[in-house]
């Protein structure tokens, strides 16, 4: 019984214009001070597995080079290139498939590419204690302690409030209004839904086959003839894993994680989650601050050493790519996608 | 009687870091919307010559290159390269000897290289009468009709109050304090020294044999054999043309200008000099602003069209180059230098 990761790294965004581009999504930029979200999260499991040659990463075929580069221990064969985006189901179908061909006692961790989480050590436990789970015959999913009542995320519901091993969930909840968001948190008995899923591959086959038969087909073709990959993905429906098949289940296991988990949503919180000067600004040592107070420096140009220098401003966001600069007060990071569309309106859309 | 202009291209300087730079000083950029100042210099001009090949610059030997790449028009045989800086005095004796070796009639303009001037046609006009005092045996020199009590200029004292045509100063003044140069402004009888000198070639180099005869000597050795040019700038003094000829002479002639002249001192400079928006932005057309107001944006960067985008900011400078960024309030934009010290005690001295 090995266990594999499956890294599902097909996003896109504009919330981190201008650093996140078509080309150069999210999950491939070093938001959080150390390495791309995608290597930093590779290296967050690496303990779990017994090598490299035991993680797998989904990706978008335009974005397959640059992951790649990115994450340079991994071996070729075992990134999956999506021919289109078809939301994770298909993707998960597909990838599960092939890892079960190849070793039928597979345990499986599915993990999103783009989340920082603060407490690594912590968290392995989690994923270790949801490997348990599986062990069990559940599909295990993480449930983050929420923080705060936020509306950008789903919930799961629990029967009562979270212990530290596997409970069994009551229902899935789509992203709620503000005050439910508020009941919610209240209770005690709801957790964030990480989109984090831990499984042996052939209870999903199994539960794909009785829930969505059509996705164990194709991803049944698109193994079976590499060929024919192009016209699978093109024809198969865009459905999440959580639709699919996690409200399907009739019990789905969640082990609760309190680990200092973020999606890093913003450039507000990528600068929670950096380093900070004694002024509170997080910025690289080759730019220059002067009475400069809360400010996050960015640099993403290609030539290193970039020297920004910053004068007499406060609580700015900057940020530095090849062929854009982005210059907003923190407050007000959630404007980038104005700028997004100020571009789109002017027909400058490779610009976005 | 040929009309030749020679425009002093020596400069370095700081103020305008990181857009100039060692290898890139003021004159070479394009501060005031248009093209590099010194190319805006000779178009200014170029009605007063038959032609480019009339048009000569001195610059540093590192900034020929870069001098002659700005100036197109100009024969590269024009292009006078000091090869250390000497201050004005030895360059101008040089190069009016050259120019008298070839034309023994030739009337001189020797104009700075990184001026703005607002109203082009009245500055011709100033220039022509300036060429009528030449012509009557006198060296002549323009004086700026001051429009503050500026301490950062040199002043001309005339006896009276000054007249459109040419009168004789009275004496030539070093940069005063605030409140000499409050009372110079209040007078009316001072003018800015604007560091332009109009002359028969004749004149000059009678003026230099009597005043400076060892920088007759030094232009005569360095225009009759080239090889010896490194020996004899290494050798001669470092010296003003004001303080070696002007201050020294019994008569000059002064013609006045109010032609909206700026010697474009501060990014503040270049900001009041520059087209701007409804909400008071200068920046390019490439840049998107969003609830922007008053900011000042320079692109500088090799690859044109950068998208330079700035939200909900005031009153700041932001300077782009190929491999650092100035962001900085407006009205603090004198602490640039700060910045420069700053990298120098970082031992980072390529960057300034």
């Amino acid at each position: 019984m090995a266990t594999y990761v499956v890294i599902l790294a097909g996003g896109a965004g504009t919330r981190f214009w201008p650093a996140s581009r078509s080309e150069r999504p999210k999950q491939l930029l070093p938001l959080t001070g150390g390495g791309a979200l995608i290597a930093e999260t590779a290296k967050r499991v690496k303990p779990l597995v017994d090598g490299p040659h035991r993680i797998f990463v989904a990706t978008g075929k335009k974005l397959v080079d640059a992951t790649m580069h990115a994450l340079p221990e991994i071996p070729q064969q075992n990134f999956f290139a999506e021919p289109v985006a078809r939301n994770t189901a298909p993707c998960i179908a597909w990838v599960t498939k092939a890892i079960a061909e190849r070793d039928v006692t597979a345990e499986i961790i599915v993990l999103p590419s783009d989340h920082h989480i603060v407490d690594e050590e912590a968290f392995r436990a989690v994923l270790r204690r949801a490997l348990d789970a599986a062990r069990g015959g559940h599909i295990a999913t993480i449930g983050i302690v929420p923080t705060r009542p936020d509306t950008g995320f789903g919930y799961i519901e629990l029967e009562t409030p979270p212990k530290i091993e596997a409970v069994i969930a009551k229902r899935f909840v789509e992203k709620p209004d503000r005050s439910t968001a508020e009941a919610f948190v209240a209770s005690g008995r709801y957790l964030w839904n990480g989109g984090m899923f831990i499984y042996r591959a052939v209870d999903m086959l199994n539960a794909i086959a009785t829930h969505a038969p059509d996705l164990l087909t194709a991803a049944t073709t698109a193994v079976a003839d590499p060929g024919q990959l192009e016209y699978v993905f093109s024809t198969v429906r865009s459905v999440s894993i959580d639709v699919a098949i996690m409200e399907k289940l009739p019990e789905i296991a969640v082990v609760p994680a309190n680990v200092g988990w973020s999606d890093v949503g913003s450039w507000q919180a990528a600068y929670e989650l950096g380093a900070k000067d004694e002024l509170g600004n997080v910025a690289p040592t080759s730019s220059v601050l002067l009475e400069a107070k809360g400010n996050h420096v960015v640099d993403l140009s290609a030539r290193s050493g970039r020297t920004i220098a910053i004068v007499g401003v406060e609580d700015l966001v900057v940020v530095e790519t090849d062929d854009a600069t982005l210059i907003i007060p923190r407050s007000r990071c959630q404007d980038v996608r104005d700028i997004v569309e100020a571009l789109r309106a002017r027909g400058e859309a490779d610009k976005i």
